[in-house]
């Protein structure tokens, strides 16, 4: 039997979403559950990847299945395609699987011609209305299926209301959009070169064609990108009988929520107009009435309207977004889907679902979008002044919140201004260094020009909490001349501009915005995704302040502690250098003497902020160079403090210098070459577990974890190190501490050999940060100006670097999850690069059968919902 | 039953190297052949790792066994450890599997004891000789197993010459020796704080393990290194009782070789000493006799050794190399090896050895290295001069040859030095950068400070068969004072200064160099290797000059065309960045419009000059900046070119600049952002491929090469741009060509997904430069430091990116290769990394079942043999 690829709304229902996408689907269903729809049909999501395959032609026989459909919807309404006196009007609309509303087009009115029209205007007694709408479908119909732009047309209004003197569109009569109708199909003439088409099933037949299209216009990729929706699903298309709303006073049109999509109140929330079709309510040239109203203007509809609303709720056990029409006071349905609502709308809806006992915990913990939560731990923006705002540009949506504060260039001076001044800064740069950290620390948000998701800027922001935007190519930065122009308009130091960490958005000016606020509806809601999730969560922290944070929000271990973010404090930094700058192993140990005892309070806070829970500490990883001053003063400055002189200096800094740095001396090859560090850290670490121990009662078990091992001979020397410095300490202080030396796999070849690391490695972290660069080949500092021309290109639809590849990075994972426990049965698997965070990764690293994701604490509430939504959606799949 | 560590000579044979040793195996052979052999034991190359894994220690089940076997030795030689009148000497020396000779320490005379040295007086009828084998005895025992160095018991010689008022050591007498040897043991036990040993054999077991140990001395693990001898395979150690060639006038001591070592020719060579031990021909004080010579002194020992050496020539089918003593006229045979020889002797005696009927051509082929062939194709310095220089400092043996010059800082300089005042030059450089290509071209060598074997000096240096030395870290540069600091001593600009590109050796001052010459016994050589080879062997060539070179070397095609070092030619390069900086696609369209004939004539002379083989063009690879220059006037100079401000231009030129450019915006990348790049190279190639088709009725099908490619998406894109362009021009010019579209897998992520890429890749090659770098995460720029650390760590063994590292990379190329043919059964495969010229590299590609390796043109002749060798090998193994 030939595939199906026409569906009626009756011969459908609200489980075939995959097939005929999310409004199809429903419309279907709400034709079984018998309310009233106006009747059509659905072009399946096959068809259109059957389009693409074909090469952007619909094929014979699909296109013969749509024709038999037209004559099936004629026969059901009782109406027919291009009847004067009857004739049928439809509406031609997209319906993905997953909702993306206003991403791709729509066509409404078509079956309008030049005889169609007096069919009209007699049916509606309305000849500016009807012809009105002819004029409106031309110009729609131009603009969506031929490539004439909508904008185009508008010229033609302009003279018309300059040739009868008048200001508005509506003191045009029926005659003037006559006239309109015919200059628009002369303009279309000459444009194309042909006539509008007049023959309603060409119109069609174009129409679907150009929602196909519309499937891959760029607004719609890039919504996909930003919300993970493949772009091999396609769209369906659906095709409806017109209802009229504009019919005269007993009738109108209107859209409502079951629940208050703000707050997520238990009360029907919504507007209607009288005589008016929905786009009138959308052009808000008249203000619409409360839906309450309704009930007084026309008690019959609005009881029925109320009633299905709640067996809509019922029936989809999730708050509806619905749309209605009522023509010559029958009410229409026109689609029905789940609403859109605010963070805090959805843990209260989901909470009172549960509660009214529509819903179970599970099924409840399903129904919000972990990402949303972001939204309640963050400041936001708010609503009407955001509305209002034009985003001068557009970065990477890096770190959620949202800021606004004076531009500052440089880290001291953003310092300055918020310690002296007390003022709120941004921090404006390239693209940040280690070196500016304290500058982030204070500024309000982070902009950066250059760098991904997962370059410096992104990592520390995200691990504070602060907004950021990073990689807007928008910006042509002058750092030193204290300036920068974004799309044309300059802005100096001192000037204030506002980030949107969640969007991206970069504007000029102030934007006034709200304190994040966490309801009791969050920690109840939480503490059942606590109860469902098998995947532990850690945190990603270095410091006693960000571990505590992280608890609070309901961290399970640290996965990663970075032990180098510890040195680049203003008091520390100088004993670092001179680490770095000695010539013999034994200056050397001498400044390692000296940061002993500083790493150890660090490690001693951040056990006493864990208590109890397991730490993962990771030895110095960046290459040295990140730890050395670059301007001529500050390396004058630093030499006279290291008592050398500038030339020595100078010589010592440039051999640091390396080409890729990212493959360079850093990691474990740091502890190969001055096995003295990975000595002092590891007496940091031990004798602050010991002492911590001591002090509270506490069973301390460290993880030492060495970074970018490739081969398990170096980690036999690495460890070796390690076990016989711990040890010494150990047996010396007549204590029985446990501890774990294991390793990142982060360098493809350690994935590769995955077996014989396991002999020596007690545990597994996944750095996918460093190992998805090296898979793809990728620097995530220079991949801002390529992924952009991929995203353009449509060869990437995510970006690796904050999705985590499944199929090739994630080969890599499977690889060495397999062979790590072909050795070592119960090796400890984790994931700690800034994937960790990422709803669609950890449900991978769930399925991947790791044991726990680390991620930066701001994310730690996401990540608990995203594991149990993963843990609950296995169970389901594997039912 | 347990594991026998210890074998009598009596108890082996030749066969046994890995257990025996090569020594030991051949004193094993020649004791089953009959042959006048001092009699002794092994102990097992099993019982030194056993030595390791004991943590250095020998086990008591081993010193037992060693115990049992002095005793069985004892009685074979009727002799005894420490028996004044009849006392058993020995002399401890290390064999491993494979010859390292002089890396490992040996002690003779082993068993000498105060009293033992009077027997040994008594027998040899001289006081002074005992004594100053006592001496010597201790010093070496000192130095090689109690770690005081041997140069430290100088001072007492120096004292005692001193007080007699002499200046030689030869001018002491008997009791000064008996005095010394008083005064070394007083010294001794100062420093080591006991007695020095006089039990034999406690000697002997101290004296077994510092040959253990010695296998891991510095020099050891560097030559293993340098021939890819695995560490893991330990030193067997031999025991032989001593035989004295001092002991007057009927006695003597010589080496020969069964055929001359330096020319191949068929005539014993070889030199001896009456009245000599071993050490004093080596120490040159007496001058040696020739071998020929013995025959009048000693008439029966000569025929006899005659004899030996002829029966083990044919025994062991291959030009021996064989030490030997005469006690009282009674020839002793102390070891036998294959000889070391030159190129050219090996090449002759392999051919001679095949028309003599004592060899198969296969098996003549397995007697030459690979390696070796170098030496043929490169100018080398004379033996002599080269024996008498010291060299300064040492680099990485970068591209073979010799070649001395005055020294340039910059390509400029080089160039005007060579052209126009008509010097030789040496480059010597921080590093190279494209820029310099045509400095380095006119160079007769180079050197730098930085970089690794495929830094860009190193792979452009081979490329073009110029001596090269890499990343010599022990100059301090400073190239804008035109000087450099090697080792304390100041090399100024115009210096002359000498480079071995075949050991890294850097010497300053000249030294005189033979051109290479190549022999008639070299194309009857290489003919039997192409004979058995089945991997193809292709060449990476730039130019049609390279690859005329090429063929000439025997290349059957080219397996790499990197079409960016066309453009680095001084005509072309301003084309070039014109296109780099173009705002617009027209402006790129216009500047590629003016490189297209470049390139296409370019293609044009490549594809005339391979006659048909087959041509890989690989399409523009390394990052945009790498065409800027970097130098205020430079710039200056180039935007005034340009008509744009120096201003804009290094905007511009800032902008391209990325953190890890390996990873950064190149390969396809740069054809997914500017499609027209790819497609003008897409024209040169069609175009070129057209016209020389029709000017020579050639069938040339050019192989189109995609760099970079981590994804199926990417390729498709990139590939409909050239099979548009392509299919364009060949339906124009009506003519009926055929090319093909292949890609470099060189990011693990294409080796991962091999399967999914090979649905569009008409061709594989592996690019194991890159992929090494990624799949370690180790840059090749900066790696030299990074493995100078590892190598002293005993972490690596080789330098990956020389060596292919099997068990990482070999496992994704291995699943490529496996993943591609599943896709596409007839896929071809090769390999266009350095990798191709390696000869371990070119049997791991072998086995791999890969289709050809690709090299740069000078080590072509190499691959063939290497390619033979390897074919042989297997079908060996497979027997």
């Amino acid at each position: 039997m030939a595939k199906k690829y026409v569906y009626l709304f009756s011969e459908g229902n609200g489980s075939m979403k995959e097939l005929l996408g999310g409004k199809g689907a429903n419309l279907a269903e709400m034709t079984i559950l018998g309310m009233p729809v106006p009747q059509g049909f659905t072009i399946s999501t096959e068809a259109c990847t059957r389009y693409y395959e074909d090469n952007e032609k619909i094929a014979p026989e699909i296109e013969a299945e749509i024709q038999g459909y037209i004559r099936e919807m004629e026969k059901i309404n009782a109406k027919t395609f291009g009847d004067i006196n009857n004739p049928l009007l439809v509406s031609v609309r997209s319906g993905a699987r997953a909702s993306m509303p206003g991403m791709m087009d729509t066509i409404l009115n078509l079956g309008l011609n030049d005889e169609v029209v007096v069919g009209l205007a007699k049916l509606t007694n309305n000849d500016r209305f009807a012809y009105d709408s002819y004029r409106r479908f031309i110009q729609m119909f131009s603009d969506v299926v031929m490539e004439v732009p909508k904008s185009s047309f508008e010229k033609f209004i302009d003279e018309i209301k300059e040739k009868k003197g008048v200001k508005n569109d509506i003191e045009l009569d029926a005659d003037d959009m006559k006239e309109l109708v015919k200059v628009y199909k002369k303009y279309f003439k000459e444009k194309k070169g042909f006539d509008f088409p007049a023959d309603p099933k060409i119109q069609l037949l174009e129409a679907v064609k150009a929602v196909f299209r519309s499937w891959n216009n760029p607004r719609a990729i890039t919504y996909r990108r930003l919300n993970d929706i493949p772009g091999s699903w396609g769209t369906a298309v659906n095709v409806q009988a017109m209802v009229f709303g504009n019919m005269g006073e007993t009738s109108g049109t209107g859209v409502a929520f079951t629940r208050d999509p703000s707050t997520g109140e238990n009360k029907l929330y919504g507007e209607f107009l009288m005589n008016a079709q929905g786009e009138d309510v959308v052009a808000g040239i008249r203000t619409p009435q409360s839906i309450d109203q309704l009930k007084q203007v026309m008690p019959d509809a609005y009881n029925q309207f109320v009633e299905i609303a709640n067996k809509l709720e019922k029936h989809y056990k999730d708050m509806q977004d619905m749309e209605f029409t009522i023509e010559n006071k029958k009410l229409y349905m026109l689609q029905t889907r789940n609403g859109k609502r605010t963070a805090a709308a959805a843990l209260k809806i989901a909470v009172d679902l549960v509660s009214e006992g529509m819903l179970t915990e599970k099924e409840a913990i399903m129904k919000v979008e972990p990402k949303q939560l972001d939204a309640l731990l963050h400041p936001q923006f708010e609503a009407k002044a955001l509305k209002a705002a034009k985003p001068a540009g557009k970065g990477l949506a890096a770190s959620p919140g949202a800021a606004c504060g004076k531009v500052y260039f440089t880290a001291e001076e953003a310092c300055e201004a918020v310690n002296n001044k007390k003022e709120k800064a941004i921090l404006v740069r390239l693209e940040t260094s280690p070196e500016d950290i304290e500058g982030m620390h204070a500024s309000e948000g982070i902009l950066t020009v250059r760098g991904g998701m997962t370059s410096h800027a992104a990592v520390v922001a995200r691990g504070m909490g602060t907004c950021c935007v990073a990689g807007c190519g928008d910006i042509d930065i002058h750092e030193e001349d204290k300036y920068f122009v974004i799309n044309g308009e300059k802005v100096n130091e001192g000037d204030y501009i506002s980030l949107d960490g969640s969007t991206g958005n970069v504007y000029i000016g102030k934007i006034p915005a709200v304190e994040a606020e966490i309801t009791g509806n969050f920690g109840k809601f939480m503490a059942w995704a606590d109860k469902y999730r098998t995947l532990k969560i850690r945190t990603n922290a270095d410091t006693p302040a960000d571990a505590a944070k992280a608890v609070e929000f309901g961290a399970e271990g640290i996965g990663l502690t970075r032990t180098e973010h510890m040195f680049f404090e203003p008091d520390r930094i100088p004993a670092f250098r001179k680490m770095i700058v000695a010539k013999t192993v034994e200056q050397r140990k001498a400044a390692l003497d000296n940061l002993l005892p500083m790493q150890r309070s660090d490690f001693e806070g951040i056990f006493k902020a864990m208590a109890g829970h397991p730490v993962t500490i990771r030895f110095l990883d960046p290459p040295l160079h990140e730890f050395m001053p670059t301007k001529e003063e500050d390396i004058a400055a630093l030499a006279k403090e290291l008592k050398i002189t500038a030339d020595e200096l100078k010589s010592i800094v440039s051999s640091l210098h390396e080409i890729n740095p990212m493959m360079g001396h850093r990691g474990c090859r740091l502890a190969v070459s001055y096995p003295e560090i990975a000595e002092m850290q590891t007496r940091a670490v031990i004798e602050a577990a010991i002492n911590v121990n001591k002090k509270t009662g506490l069973n301390i078990i460290p993880e030492i974890m060495i970074p970018l091992i490739c081969d398990l001979t170096e980690l036999k020397f690495v460890k070796k190190i390690i076990v016989e410095t711990a040890n010494a300490i150990i047996a010396k202080a007549g204590v029985n501490l446990k501890y774990q030396v294991g390793t990142m796999i982060e360098i493809p070849r350690a994935a590769l050999l995955a077996d014989e690391i396991a002999t020596e490695a007690e545990f597994f972290s996944f750095g996918t940060n460093d190992l998805t660069q090296m898979t793809y080949g990728l620097s995530r500092d220079d991949a801002g100006r390529i992924l952009d021309d991929y995203f353009a290109a449509k060869i990437f639809e995510a970006d690796p670097t904050a999705r985590l590849d499944k199929s090739g990075v994630g080969k890599l994972i499977k690889m060495a999850v397999e062979l790590g426990k072909k050795t070592r049965p119960n090796i400890k698997l984790g994931i700690c690069g800034e994937h960790g965070g990422d709803p669609s990764s950890i449900e991978f690293c769930h399925n991947a059968g790791l044991a726990y994701v680390s991620c930066s604490p701001f994310r730690v509430p996401i990540a608990r919902l995203a594991a149990a939504q993963a843990a609950i959606s296995s169970v389901k799949a594997g039912e």
